[in-house]
């Protein structure tokens, strides 16, 4: 947990900038949550705009859920630039699988080498072409059936995987970490997977080394998993739950992020 | 009230995926509601996309409010695909009669054959090209004086027609139902109407026949005239109402739903 | 303040409809703000729709952004319709400077004569061309810097030019108002300065003359920092402080407001 502290503590010292690019519904959730955590948020779609900002930006974010055909555009750009910036970019290949669309996208970005890639088991599966996606929550045993999956994406594109659930599971080459925390409510409120990916954007910008990736996207999942845990103490129905959660992850102090979760690493 | 409290309890049963195509102003609040009262939501838009999701998921929002002409071009794919595949769809005519694009476009869906119209009553006179449509929140005399052409909306396409305001009427062939709940406070949030549409949306997909597609309109009305009492007990402003009423929409119970608001036949 | 505390009254009284125009983060907030304050919202980007609404609505918000190319023909249409018609239109140019599509776009648009120019003081430096614009939340040394350069701007548009900072300024020809309120919580919620745009626009409605529109200008700004003075009272991290805020902006009467924010002409 001394790791996940410090990558904590760095975020909220240096306010990384973090570019993000993302589906219709979670704009103003994001954004909210970048600056709870510390962080700032700069949505930049437009093609000309986002090419030339992510080797500008801390960190990208790239999350291809509902989104138009000139922010596709943008994203082919954006992802390439903030590679060639040395740049740390986050892709979310949010309902990838199913739709035609954003799983040609998805696939096609991977090329640029994200620093990671956060999903729930089902898009996992989905972006690595095992299984069609999925629809609904996942369960622990679906997140512990895409691990194979996430070591050869893994191994196929050099990124840190996440995989979202009950347990969040964290692969990079030779590192498993499962994070225990958060509350069946998280899953009701809408954007608390996309943000977790712009929050896992805003953890990498501030790893000082390869190796660290892997602790800055466990950061972000213990930070969220925490925020979780204390939120359902205040709050039994999701509009307050929400309220709670995005006060949780303000005034969360590192030290109570690591007493909150339960991080185990084989 | 006995079939609204069934199909209230079969929503949160089943899970119905709702596919939103909805305008840019509501995505996040109608997602959060959809969650809240058991539902699944699924914002998709692009056309290529859309087409295809419409034939799988549970039912269908069509929203013509602030969209940009990519979206359109999706609606106009997406409502033949789901009444192709017998999916229920409804269409919300935001702000048509005065606006040319959008009231053109709402027309012409209507030959895909909604399931359900849900409007304010500028809108459903709008639609009809009874009036220019309006602006602002609809009174009470308003809502009588858009019955008769909502019986009309309903002879021409089949489509059962809710009119909201301060008493909901619902209108399909040979029945009208009277839907008393609410609070003041409920136009002072965004997306109440919208996301109301969508609520709509979500019992029709747990209909199980024609017939009781009027009573899943009327059991949407319910719910939100309920959440919106409940919500005015607990706050006096629109910031905590939105929170409080978010709340209640995932608390209440069908029974309660039923003893809080009142629904007249006639 | 008598004339600030009229303003905001002439708002609520007559519910001036507010043509909103903005970016992809802040539609929602926007309108319950908007709604809170007793204006009323209308999104509407379609150029074709846009071009018409902008000589209907009482008046319009431009702000740049994170838009989408359709987005900014639509503004290139809807500001000199509103000036045709005489209506009053707020110039929000986000991050302008350092982005060439919207610092183009800001540029242009200033041909068209806003009545206000609302923006931080990188922004301000960055639309005049006096700096590449900035990314973080100005300190008021900035503000102070970007007087000369807001008084400048006036003089080429006419427009009344707002800096937003810990201490706002507001400048027109010969006048110069330092309004002194809000709280360190407020720039952690997203869309609070957006929104101050919008809020802006529905000030403007109710402006009796050119004289009066510097005090419109200054009767939003005080009725923002006084909302956040309140919300500060109450919340102590940035999701409840956001739903207190709202709240405030709806129950604080003129005559409060004019008691909690320190207003200084020179």
């Amino acid at each position: 947990m001394t790791r996940i502290s410090s990558i904590l503590t760095a975020v909220r010292e240096t306010t990384p900038l973090v570019h993000c690019m993302t589906n219709t519904v979670v704009p103003e959730v994001t954004a909210n949550v970048l600056l709870a955590v510390g962080a700032a948020p700069a949505m930049i779609d437009l093609p000309e705009e986002a090419e030339i900002f992510a080797g500008i930006a801390s960190a990208l974010l790239i999350n291809v859920g509902n989104g138009s055909a000139e922010q596709h555009q943008g994203m082919r750009l954006a992802a390439p630039a903030a590679a060639a910036a040395g740049k740390p970019w986050v892709l979310d290949p949010v309902a990838v699988g199913g739709l035609r669309v954003r799983t040609q996208l998805a696939r096609d970005l991977l090329a640029h080498r994200p620093a990671a890639i956060r999903a729930n088991a089902s898009e996992i599966l989905g972006l690595a072409g095992t299984s069609a996606g999925g629809r609904g929550v996942d369960s622990t045993d679906e997140v512990d059936a895409a691990v194979e999956t996430a070591r050869q994406l893994n191994a196929q594109t050099g990124a840190v995987v996440a995989i979202s659930g009950p347990v969040d599971v964290i692969v990079s080459a030779g590192r498993t970490t499962r994070i225990t925390g958060g509350d069946p409510l998280m899953p009701l409120v809408i954007g608390t997977g996309c943000a977790l990916g712009a929050t896992t954007a805003a953890c990498l910008a501030v790893a000082q080394s390869e190796e660290e990736r892997h602790d800055a996207v466990a950061a972000a999942h213990a930070l969220f998993g925490a925020a979780g845990i204390v939120a359902a103490r205040q709050a039994k129905a999701p509009g307050s739950f929400r309220t709670a959660w995005i006060d949780a992850l303000h005034t969360l102090t590192p030290a109570e992020v690591a007493e909150l979760v339960t991080s185990e690493e084989s």
